[in-house]
């Protein structure tokens, strides 16, 4: 039992420790990690089950800090628990270029940055990720193996972001019990206090979606273990709205706006000592008090040892299983069944859309890897991300592999991360590429994070039809393309489709987003490779029998409208080649040498893809004919779209002419 | 009064109209305008205030078709009421080229369609900006001159879209009493019941914000009629919760999934024929019922005749100010007030960050035009957004010019939209770049929509320094430059950011958004010039004195590193020249002489800019040198961080001479 006097002076060191760093830096956000300090005491000091020295641990409780902002607050964790990332020179250089204390928490950094975060609502939205990985692999590895809690600490800005509704709505839905929402409740945000822009009843509205909800003081520690302890115990999902005030401590500023972003200045510094008898020297923890921080970090080893009997005793096959996929490792018959596979389709090439060979690869990927969950944000069987192997998951059964996720894109993008970051599960999750743009946040923190979350974008171009413009990808390609560390397939038929998934599939440090077509196209790859081709981002896919005076690139759909453009150009005496560039990124990674022969030398070069030609001109220089789009697109079928735009064997052949002409 | 019959009859219009014209394009979604034709009719035939053969009637009631995919259900219900624009063969060329009866109602396409939508939840949150904007218009001009209502219809799909939430809380909070939401309460989705993804009370979650909500038969005309009257005399804003049958009349398919998305075929169809006692042969519309709904198409002629008087009887200066404002043009005096300004600064030019000087160039322009009305997601004080003018708006003083939209860049976005579109006000709203990810969705339909919606994105590269890669946009110039009809504008300095301003506010057809530095920058334009240079999306801003060698090209806070460049190469007897490109959009815009003079022959091209390459290639070549980012941030002070990364004038001077002597 912890004294409340104890209490305090360990929330206490958290708040100077925040304060201190901020004001070294002269920058970051104090007020967070002041307010939510005691929350933070009670939560890691009585309830988190980790071991800073195997920080790793499979069946540790989650913690993710979702206001990502008050960073300070899991640092100065970090370091009292005895994390040895975060040394007390990463806290004083905090900010500072090649510190692990970065500006916002980020993944990969320091052991115990579960996630990283900042973009507000994205922590949440990965937490219900990892509690539904949690029952997921509970209901594969039993209670033995797989039994933890995860934690959020969440301000308004999370919950004002509309991906919290639909992470939400998702937990409450699934009855994610073991997670619980620590909402740091001090109603105010950067322009003032929330009474300016919100009243929402934040119990009542998580209420109204199958949550158990609670309120407390979040400064009185017996009151938050209680809530806490009662939320364990619930067989819902809990939020836990805790009445804080922001900047605890300082005098002039605490409850104010004033506290949330900037240092606290030297004089208002030194009133929050006085007022909280803190008198160490900054950055000085008391001996004593970093004596009982660090025996807290202690306080799980007999249940990590426990933990590791267990495994050590557990079924042979079951617990190389699940060390497997926590370790992230493939199956070892994974690249031969992927063969295997190719084999089949060059033997008898299906003329179907990317999106049913993504179904019929998944079908084929599934069967070998038990870890991957698929799911689609309610466009199943538009996205065909369901396969024989997938079962629902529901409240009543984790046991099955596919998520139903419901109209949320954002949430389900991030709800992937969250569980590829909890470890043990591969996701996949599809929507229409146009709605990319719903989830691209989220997106876009798997490439920073380098994690493997797999997103199977279909209907991705004009060529979807009559829904329109609205529903096109115009620009998305690119718009993705621009996201470092993403790889952006498209493949173009049922082989290259593939051997995409076995790219993206085996990519444990790059996320990944498959372009699939919703029309049938022709097989391209009619001939087996044992190779995947595709991993190398381009390739030449048709060669020419003379000296080529024409190179047509070209991706996805629009590749055998570039294998007809050479039959044409062939026809007329300009001999012709085609190159495949299934992915733009794995192209960019090949050697020099390995680019120019692809790329040729053929005085012309032509691009055909149904999006915006941004990026091309990489590939076909920026004097290289592009046949594509240059607007948005429009509501028809989709035959009579490729030849409104322009899109064809004849247009492109057409170019190609003319600027052979132009160029003799 | 209308007997039940006859209002059967009309219902039944818009469900025959609307299964004979996804039959006849054999793609669509019949199941929504099936199920909702109760609610549509009564609405229509009893409330509506608008008139067909006025369309743009300012005063008119405002009708969104959230749940886009339904847009028979619109298409079929302005034919019926009489819009000239939707004609029987327009029904019948349903989703075809050409035809105003697009996949998603498309604005523009027809009056009467008052947004686009079909990305769920968008139509939703411009009803929020369309209801505050009445309530904005009538506090300038009276309740003689603005006072309607704001219907929308949702779906499943809508509400559990994160978007939904962020703009019900909005409204809730800003006691918007007029606007009226009535939700399909049909309990399907694509993927089957919506029990499969989701356990929402959505009238719990709504009146957990503040919300007015309802129950109701979605089929029982008198039903639906006390439910909107009850709803008209709320002082919250409505959730009417329909409950529906989607595909209502099919007699095999209703209430199923199967309903939704694609056309019954025949057999279905003859069989609701018979269930509906409907014998007309496709297309036609029984001609008592067509009358019946175009006298119903008339019941507002003698309001809009009174409203059109009273605006006749106005005080000259407001009934001008209105029509003005409602025409969307721009008082006479703002040009000479920008070019006034510029002469100012040229006198005295200001050492600022651009998002600074956008708060300078605001002062005046909101001086200047009443019609605009400034925001921000909870970043007021760091996006510069509010002036001296700009009072905030509350639920209980509509008068102010300021929203403070909360922590909620996605319906932000989308309410300025419905603002834009409601007529009458110039919206802006303020974010961080990086966080233009979240309203992305919403940014594209403005730039699909052809309307003018300011954006204003600030801490635009890693120049805002400390708070790291997650809030450091790299890729998101790129990304919003994808966007077709989008003007990207990123100026250099003050007298830039008032150019790009202008342009932005003269733009009636395209949106912008102005990407804004955090960090202070050297004046690049000290020379008073009356032309807006910017105008042309890049010129020359500093020429050499001999021959260029290399010329350099650069945008915002690059444009000082270019200047600076420059010098140093001068000094090394490389003469080089400096163009700004404040925007790409509006260069790609100009004249091939233009450009091409711009561009000059210089032998070596340099572009510094802190963002990715992607998108440069079409200025420089894909052989051009590129001085920027190649991936993610980093957390530190932002000089840090320009001489990690290498973006310096050193930098590019020595990569400059570089190439020169390669070239050599």
């Amino acid at each position: 039992m912890i004294s409340r006097d104890k209490h305090d002076r360990m929330a206490n060191a958290i708040r100077f420790l925040s304060m201190d760093a901020v004001e070294k830096a002269n920058s970051g956000h104090p007020g967070l990690p002041m307010g939510a300090a005691d929350i933070a005491t009670v939560l890691f000091t009585r309830f988190m089950s980790q071991d800073p020295k195997n920080p790793h641990w499979p069946d540790r409780d989650r913690f993710v800090l979702s206001a990502g902002h008050g960073s300070m607050l899991l640092y100065s964790l970090l370091y009292l628990l005895g994390y040895e990332d975060v040394t007390i020179d990463e806290i004083k250089n905090f900010r500072q270029l090649g510190a692990c204390t970065a500006g916002h928490p980020e993944f990969g950094h320091a052991a115990g940055i579960e996630t990283t975060t900042g973009p507000l609502g994205q922590g949440l939205a990965n937490s219900v990720g990892m509690a539904l990985a949690e029952r997921i692999l509970n209901a594969r590895f039993g209670d033995d193996l797989v039994d933890h809690y995860t934690y959020v600490l969440a301000g308004d800005g999370c919950l004002m972001e509309g991906i919290s509704q639909e992470a939400l709505t998702l937990a409450g839905h699934l009855k994610l019990n073991k997670l619980i929402v620590l909402f740091d409740d001090n109603q105010i945000s950067i322009d003032g206090a929330i009474s300016l822009t919100d009243s929402t009843d934040q119990c009542a509205r998580f209420a109204a979606s199958g949550w158990n909800t609670m309120r407390a003081d979040g400064h009185d520690p017996e009151a938050i273990a209680a809530a806490i302890t009662a939320a364990r115990e619930s067989d819902k999902p809990t939020l836990i709205a805790f009445r804080t005030t922001i900047g605890f401590g300082a005098p002039t500023k605490s409850g104010t706006a004033k506290v949330h972003g900037s240092p606290l200045g030297k004089e208002e510094i030194a009133g929050a000592r006085k007022a909280l008898g803190w008198t160490a020297e900054p950055f000085v923890v008391p001996s004593d008090i970093l004596d009982d921080w660090r025996l807290a970090g202690l306080r799980s080893t007999k249940e990590r040892k426990a933990w590791e009997e267990r495994l050590a005793g557990a079924d042979a096959e079951m617990r190389g299983e699940f060390e497997r996929r926590m370790r992230g490792d493939l199956p070892e018959n994974f690249d031969a069944a992927i063969v295997e596979y190719k084999e089949k389709l060059a033997a008898e090439p299906p003329k179907v859309a990317t999106r049913k060979s993504s179904e019929m690869a998944l079908e084929v990927i599934n069967a070998c890897l038990p870890e991957t969950i698929g799911g689609s944000a309610d466009l199943t069987g538009s996205n065909n991300t369901r396969t024989s192997q997938t079962g629902p998951i529901s409240a009543k059964d984790y046991s099955g592999r596919y998520v139903h996720y419901g109209i949320r894109e954002h949430a389900m993008a991030a709800a992937m991360n969250g569980m590829t970051l909890h470890g043990g599960i591969i996701p996949y999750g599809g929507t229409f590429l146009t709605f990319s743009d719903y989830a691209r946040p989220a997106m876009r923190l798997a490439s920073l994070m380098r994690i493997r979350s797999i997103f199977v974008m279909t209907h991705d171009s004009i060529g979807l039809g009559e829904d329109g413009p609205t529903h096109q990808p115009v620009e998305h390609l690119a718009a993705l393309r621009a996201i470092p560390n993403h790889y952006v397939f498209r493949p173009a038929d049922a082989v290259e489709t593939a051997e995409c998934w076995q790219v993206a599939i085996a990519s444990r440090e790059t996320p990944s987003t498959l372009a699939l077509s919703r029309q049938n196209l022709a097989p391209v790859r009619t001939a087996h490779e044992e190779d995947n081709l595709c991993a190398r981002g381009a390739y030449e896919l048709a060669s020419s029998d003379d000296d080529a005076e024409v190179t047509l690139f070209a991706t996805g759909s629009e590749v055998e409208i570039a294998v007809a453009a050479k039959a044409l150009l062939d026809k007329a005496g300009h001999p012709a080649r085609v190159v495949s560039v299934p992915c733009f990124e794995l192209f960019e990674e090949q050697t020099a040498d390995y680019r120019k022969a692809v790329i040729g030398n053929a005085p012309v070069r032509v691009a055909i893809e149904a999006g915006i030609r941004q990026g091309w001109d990489a590939i076909i220089g920026s004097d290289g004919v592009f046949i594509g789009m240059t607007g948005f697109g429009a509501s028809a079928p989709a035959p009579a779209l490729y030849q409104h735009f322009g899109i064809t064997a004849e247009a492109a052949a057409g170019a190609a002419q003319k600027r052979l002409a132009k160029q003799a």
